[in-house]
């Protein structure tokens, strides 16, 4: 998928919301522990009961990986039906992978070809040669971790360095990197302040907000900041949408959930475009 | 495992030898294509020809999830086959996570509970949140990158901040987290002349140091500088080891090149304990 397709899909749904998918067997409705693939059949309830009120879906693999074979089974189900059911949904493989070159080549193989997500997140830690192998894929997005959402986020990302702090260093480095207009970035909700700043280093990329919903973050405060004239965001929200409800009726209740922020973004997006 | 147990190991085996796992189809022996699980069949009988020369099995999980579900099978039962057949080896997940608190322990628990791994490699950009969850795990060991191999280790890693480079700050503070003794750190043999200054922040921690063979790492700098009183390090060789040979009798030369190493590390380890 192009960014130009993403931004259109946006404009058309009156929404600029990402989904999460973690699927956790202890907080998921018990009855669909009784089905065959539990976690699947969660994922596929959300998924048609939100569809048309997100323009992305993004499975966290740790929530699979958890489970094993039996995970991965489920994740590929999920990715499989969400590009065969709802192709136009832009999809990210949330992984925070990153390795030297040749490793993260077959990293982007699995996320990229093998379960064929439209994006994954990375992290910049091992820097140049460890994300370049993922940007060489053309319509595929990599985002990379820039500032996160959590609380150790201030323990290196905020530290000074060349007289700007880490994260900053990190935005303006990565566009040297080949391919850099492959890149999007992962910004927290929970810091809106900092958005001004990062759309000084980063006018035109897209950028993931984790941090909305159970973590705190600010809806408004993330749009006035950190919205760019092709609106530019990909605001998430997992665990207030997928477990709003824990009974039988939880895909309604995610539903009512999801509509409540499609509502809040349909405004936002009325107002600037 | 126990740090007491390794080392013990060690000294048993004259060998602080780790073999990385990375097997790339195009890159084994082409007979074993004809098996029914190729991956698995190679990195058996790698172990076979050398689990008396080496302390440590480390899979990177890259080169199996490259290849989905198979390549997860794969994982599975080389973990399952290392811990039966060779319980006293050390193994690590050589899988770079690290994300928000509740998503670190569905990893944690993917790898030390689910596969069973003695470790598992873990990234540090999120912060103390980030890894604090694997560190939980008593008897598991969690090896932090601090300074890595590749040439993108200058990006970010060597960058000074507080008047000291990252990766410094990075082990520094990462000594003040909750069970920070089971933490152990990736350094590259790339740049041994940093293990004086590494060492001077974590001289009792093991450190896995990837870099000797095929990324031209010297092992008699890395123990000049790096090695403690306990050994202290664990050397990993994936390459020079396994593909020393892509015919019919790689495992004889695979042994061959461990035996290689292992017999330098056995001159090392009887000059100096």
């Amino acid at each position: 998928m192009t960014t130009q397709q993403l931004h259109e899909q946006i404009l058309q749904k009156k929404s600029f919301l990402c989904v999460g998918l973690d699927p956790d067997l202890n907080k998921i409705p018990q009855h669909l522990l009784e089905t065959e693939d539990p976690i699947f059949e969660f994922n596929k309830t959300i998924i048609d009961a939100t569809h048309d009120l997100t323009v992305g879906y993004k499975p966290n693999t740790a929530f699979f990986e958890a489970y094993g074979i039996k995970g991965w089974v489920s994740l590929q189900k999920t990715i499989s039906y969400i590009n065969e059911k709802f192709p136009e949904i832009f999809t990210i493989a949330d992984a925070k992978r990153g390795d030297i070159g040749n490793t993260s080549s077959m990293y982007a193989k699995a996320f990229f070809e093998d379960l064929n997500f439209d994006s994954v997140t990375v992290a910049p830690y091992m820097g140049k040669d460890s994300v370049e192998p993922f940007l060489a894929f053309e319509n595929k997005h990599t985002i990379m971790l820039a500032l996160t959402s959590n609380e150790g986020a201030f323990d290196f990302q905020t530290l000074e360095t060349n007289g700007k702090e880490l994260y900053k260093q990190v935005l303006e480095t990565s566009k040297t990197w080949k391919n850099s207009h492959n890149l999007m970035y992962v910004v927290g909700a929970t810091k809106a302040e900092y958005f001004t700043e990062i759309r000084k280093i980063v006018p035109d990329s897209f950028l993931l907000v984790p941090g909305i919903g159970a973590q705190g973050g600010s809806l408004s405060e993330v749009c006035k900041y950190g919205m760019n004239d092709k609106v530019g965001l990909l605001v998430n929200s997992a665990r207030a949408i997928i477990y709003a409800s824990n009974g039988t009726d939880f895909a309604e209740k995610a539903r009512e959930e999801a509509l409540k922020v499609q509502q809040e973004m349909k405004e936002i997006i009325n107002s600037k475009f």
